[in-house]
């Protein structure tokens, strides 16, 4: 593989000496032959001039295949589409999956993409627009109208025909799905039973007719554990009828998944999207600063709480020692608490009476871990220190607040599940905040109660 | 889809009545129509004495494609196997795809997984005995022996031959490799392509030649990542002189993406594993408690650090006030920066020329973000206590520590990569326990250095 690596690299200049010596037939021999993820990695490296020219040597065809790979901000899309002449880019466009396509013209304003649509060929213009009014991360948003669809009372011979001819068009080619007049889905069958059975047995009879699918609404996040669970290559997407509407593919599929997994890990982190933080400092400067604001005006509020206790500070200034440990502990364990509870979310299970036992768990596991870290607080404190009480004071703050943090961290995202809000946005940083305030009040209230015991 | 799984449920209760009247027939008839998903999921929730009647109601074949399934804890395998009769289950290890037979055995002793190999049938145990000796997360480990494999002077005819014969047994029939006498890989052509093509044209006409592969010691994140952004549908595994040594399908891919990115998650998190904390609360507690107790002892050394400027607490108490602000913010903004640099060496881009440029990007974030903060925080401040030093004092604070802490958190990762240690280990607690230190010796330096001003 690092071989490919290599080689990919060595065509990649040679690629650059042909646009600028301006050799079409060279360019078009190399570039034509690679990949297209590596086409678009390399065309994603150009400059605007290098561009113009790409765009002169390659058919609105051979573009598409380059632009469905492209993984780049969404804005440079509009940037690309803006160079091209209008009619290429519609051609190009037209000759896209339609699900990338989609993806492409939901980046442009509307009137942008209504006019690429006009001068579009109507069959794909027509594709085109029925899958652009789903909304996103649904599955008809990631959903695909290419695929091949028979009818039961076919044979395996004449379906085998059809997928012939579709072949060159459709996403996937491995699963046919079985619909009746009206278009409902009634069966599947995976080209390997194709292959294995005699050219003239029925579809009804090789076809299996319990066929998994999902609804055109469902969660996109849904549709993976679905489709990860079942191992399947594609799942048909049906609507509230049962009529196939079109298919997932497992590569988009995949794209989710990983598109999830960062998500969530970038709101555990309390950034906004961890991937796109790669250009400038201003602009990664600009997306963490909203939640470092946040968090610092949080920060002051519990600043104002402690103030409340200066007289105690006052007199017992040793106090102050032991703050950050206790809110450091207290963030801790509601963060591990909460990322328990936002992956069984993810995992969708999160019905009434497992999201009433995971709390109660996470109350026993709070309870646990307090009371040990409680107790080896007070020893290290007495013999580090050789003071009890003030051990003793600790050691139960952090008991009281290990518990109360260690529940917090579980029924935050609990709460915003129920409340249709996504769980990871109250993630990291913000628990964090919430259980510096909890651990400041337990530790402080406490202090307060028993000051005559510290002095 | 959700009708389907309301029907899954529904069977279940049925599946349950029958193994409790030993109907076999009937739980046989309902059990063999499910997915193997399904069928692995019920048999997951069965007790002990259930168990047994099922393995007495199937063959060895149908209850392999059940254990491909189970998502389980490991130790639960050990469990189920020996329960089964050693015939038995030696036979179904045999039915199994060799690699989640792998899978399962590596979870045993090894005298135990060899007793087994010894009763099974030669060829499946040579070919799960090849297996076994891969590396753990590396392309071996996860590829399977099962694909199938043709030759460039054949026919488009004559491969789907082989295929028609092999499709039953093959992991994958969509992709075809191509190999020369030395077993060297040389072509991959899909069976869309056989479909398309003429019968009698040669193999060697429409094989693509240029074929990705990978190494067989290759880790799995490279592996997921290549087939992510190729959109393969099976990658080919060969050793260090080309030959042809195994697939991995993308079901499997599926799978280490999903595991991958939960790891990182719970490392982001301070937990070993997210996804296995839904045991008991003493199994969550044991879990999290070794986290727990470094993260205390680091929290008590720095308040011996506070301790070192009682001093200075105890003539200016107020300075106790902003300490959790301080220390939150530094540990939020390490964390964002942890973040993004624990993905940008999970996507493979932490060479030294980038690694640099990671860090100077962060240190130009870092300041920016500081200022902005600073500047706020002194404002804020002056407003609400009139303290205009005590304001700039913590302003400026945040600054150092926000600069520092960003470039720490960067840094951290990046060096523990090149150490080849796992960067999302140096995590969030971690990282924002070393954060606590880093702006507490920064907030009470400046205090202690301009306490003139503050009294």
């Amino acid at each position: 593989m690092s071989d490919e690596k290599e080689k990919v690299e060595l065509e990649e200049e040679g690629l650059l000496a042909s646009l600028s010596s301006h050799n079409m037939d060279e360019f078009r021999e190399v570039f034509l032959e690679q990949h297209p993820y590596d086409q678009a990695k390399f065309f994603s490296k150009l400059e605007e001039e290098e561009r113009f020219i790409v765009y002169s040597y390659l058919s609105p065809e051979e573009m598409a295949s380059v632009f469905e790979n492209i993984e780049d901000d969404d804005d440079r899309y509009k940037i690309f589409l803006s160079e091209m002449d209008p009619t290429f880019a519609a051609q190009m466009l037209s000759h896209m999956y339609a699900d990338d396509a989609v993806d492409v013209l939901n980046e442009l304003d509307k009137d942008q993409a209504a006019s690429y649509l006009t001068i579009m060929d109507d069959d794909a213009a027509e594709e085109i627009r029925e899958l652009l009014h789903y909304e996103e991360y649904t599955a008809g948003s990631i959903m695909t109208t290419e695929y091949i669809a028979i009818h039961a009372n076919q044979t395996v011979h004449s379906a085998m025909q059809i997928l012939k001819n579709e072949a060159p068009n459709a996403e996937t080619i491995y699963y046919v799905f079985v619909i009746d007049e009206a278009k409902k889905l009634v069966g599947v069958i995976s080209l390997r039973d194709l292959i294995i059975n005699e050219p003239d047995t029925m579809i009804s009879e090789v076809m299996n007719e319990r066929v998994y699918s999902v609804s055109v609404a469902e969660d996109q996040e849904e549709v993976a554990r679905k489709m990860k669970d079942y191992n399947f290559l594609a799942l048909p997407v049906v609507d509230f009828r049962g009529h196939l509407l079109g298919i997932i593919t497992v590569d988009d599929i995949v794209d989710v998944i990983d598109e999830e997994a960062s998500d969530d890990y970038s709101k555990l982190a309390g950034i906004a999207d961890v991937d796109s933080n790669d250009r400038g400092p201003f602009t990664a400067a600009k997306k963490r600063l909203p939640w470092l604001i946040i968090l610092l005006f949080l920060g002051m509020f519990t600043a104002s709480l402690i103030g409340r206790f200066e007289a105690t500070l006052d007199k017992v200034a040793i106090l102050a020692v032991f703050i950050p440990l206790i809110a450091g502990m207290a963030g801790n364990t509601g963060t591990q608490a909460l990322a328990v509870a936002v992956r069984r979310i993810a995992v969708g299970d999160a019905e009434e009476h497992s999201s009433i036992k995971l709390l109660l768990k996470e109350a026993g596991t709070g309870l646990i871990t307090g009371t040990v870290c409680g107790i080896v607080v007070t020893i290290v404190i007495f013999v580090w220190k050789g003071e009890l009480f003030l051990g003793m004071l600790v050691g139960i703050s952090i008991l009281a607040t290990l518990t109360v943090a260690t529940i917090a961290g579980a029924l935050i995202p609990l709460i915003m599940h129920r409340l249709k809000v996504d769980p990871a946005v109250a993630s990291g940083p913000f628990i964090t905040t919430i259980n510096d305030i909890i651990s400041i009040l337990i530790y402080f209230g406490m202090a307060t109660l028993f000051m005559q015991y510290l002095i």
